[in-house]
């Protein structure tokens, strides 16, 4: 039966320091590393073992694949990788702390940004630091000025159903490695979380997501695999 | 113009020990992780940046492969993996020390089955510990018993002509990761290089060799970047 495991990637340095990342690429920290590695090992104590995985674009996703299936044994597994799956952009509050945040916009307005399923942030200034524009990965891709989470689920979906759902109809058990938000658009679709409520799911980092599903991939069951 | 980066992993562990692997995974050393990360932190500095990726399905190579695109900050890059990359497989020799297989075999034969082009060692016993047939990596993939340099050669090149050419007449910089047979087998067309000569050309472990070439994949240049 179709299996599907879903990773929020290892604690990164802007996490840590309660900074908006989105689309910038910063690495996981020695705790998210370790993050990864035990959800490896619990992943193999469970005999629950990727056949073909998907991740971003973005480092901190791809290391935190990569140490799973280190700890799996299981590099050697198809990996695919996709800006499709990359974190929610966050436009103009790029790079800011919650103190930054707040202060320039008011907590009111970020707590709506943060919140809303449909009203982005302010665009990324052109000639920000944080623009991507001449960055080689994204190369011939649509970057986003900035996203609200309705705008990251409408490339997500698309993307599981053309890339990943044929890969879970045959069969495999599919590893994808992402953020918070390219996650929340697989949850909603897959468990059919309202919009109103899927802005407020909070996916622990380094926690594998289990869905198992039949073969139509109609969802039998769904559990953190900590908790089982 | 296209340019081919060929890389063979970092020390193993039976590199160190000196046994013959072949098709058995064995994990890079410390200082094998660390030939890769230097080799990644060379092409950074000498800007030659991977555009795609292919290895083996050995560890051994694809860690090597993940360091280097760590170090040069492009684990984004494509990734693919196949068999036909692994390295030579040595049969019935596979786990034995030097010391091992000169008292089994004679040092004569073992010279033999080391240097020629097409004789191969003596087929890996059915049921012996280092047997893949249960290995999910290969599942519906031939295996073999054993190979000799030849027929390492007939499955690496058209691999190569189907899979890796074609990227390279796009114009992008490939790295192959992978393994001293496997990679022998890509200087061996790439060079020109005599089938009683092969055997006998070392390519050393960490070392980024460059081949500079034209449209029409006709060698310019090839260089071990650590040399130039």
């Amino acid at each position: 039966m179709p299996r599907l495991i879903l990773i929020r990637h290892g604690q990164s340095q802007w996490n840590l320091e309660n900074r908006f990342t989105g689309w910038w690429d910063v690495d996981v920290t020695e705790q998210g590393a370790a993050e990864a590695r035990a959800a490896g090992a619990l992943l193999k104590m469970r005999g629950i073992l990727p056949t073909v995985a998907f991740t971003s674009l973005q480092t901190r996703a791809i290391k935190t694949l990569h140490l799973v299936l280190e700890d799996v044994g299981r590099l050697w597994v198809p990996e695919y990788k996709s800006w499709k799956l990359n974190e929610r952009h966050y436009g103009g509050l790029t790079g800011l702390d919650k103190a930054e945040t707040a202060a320039l916009h008011g907590e009111d307005q970020v707590k709506i940004w943060r919140r809303s399923f449909d009203v982005p942030p302010p665009p990324l200034a052109p000639g920000s630091e944080f623009d991507l524009a001449s960055d080689p990965r994204y190369a011939g891709i649509p970057v986003p000025a900035t996203e609200s989470l309705k705008d990251t689920i409408a490339r997500v979906l698309p993307y599981y159903e053309s890339a990943i759902a044929p890969v879970l109809a045959a069969g495999e058990t599919v590893i994808v490695s992402a953020h918070g938000n390219s996650l929340r658009a697989l949850v909603k679709h897959l468990s059919g979380i309202s919009d109103a409520e899927i802005s407020s799911l909070e996916i622990p980092t380094g926690q594998p997501l289990i869905y198992e599903l039949a073969d139509d991939l109609a969802v039998n069951d769904r559990y953190y695999l900590a908790e089982r």
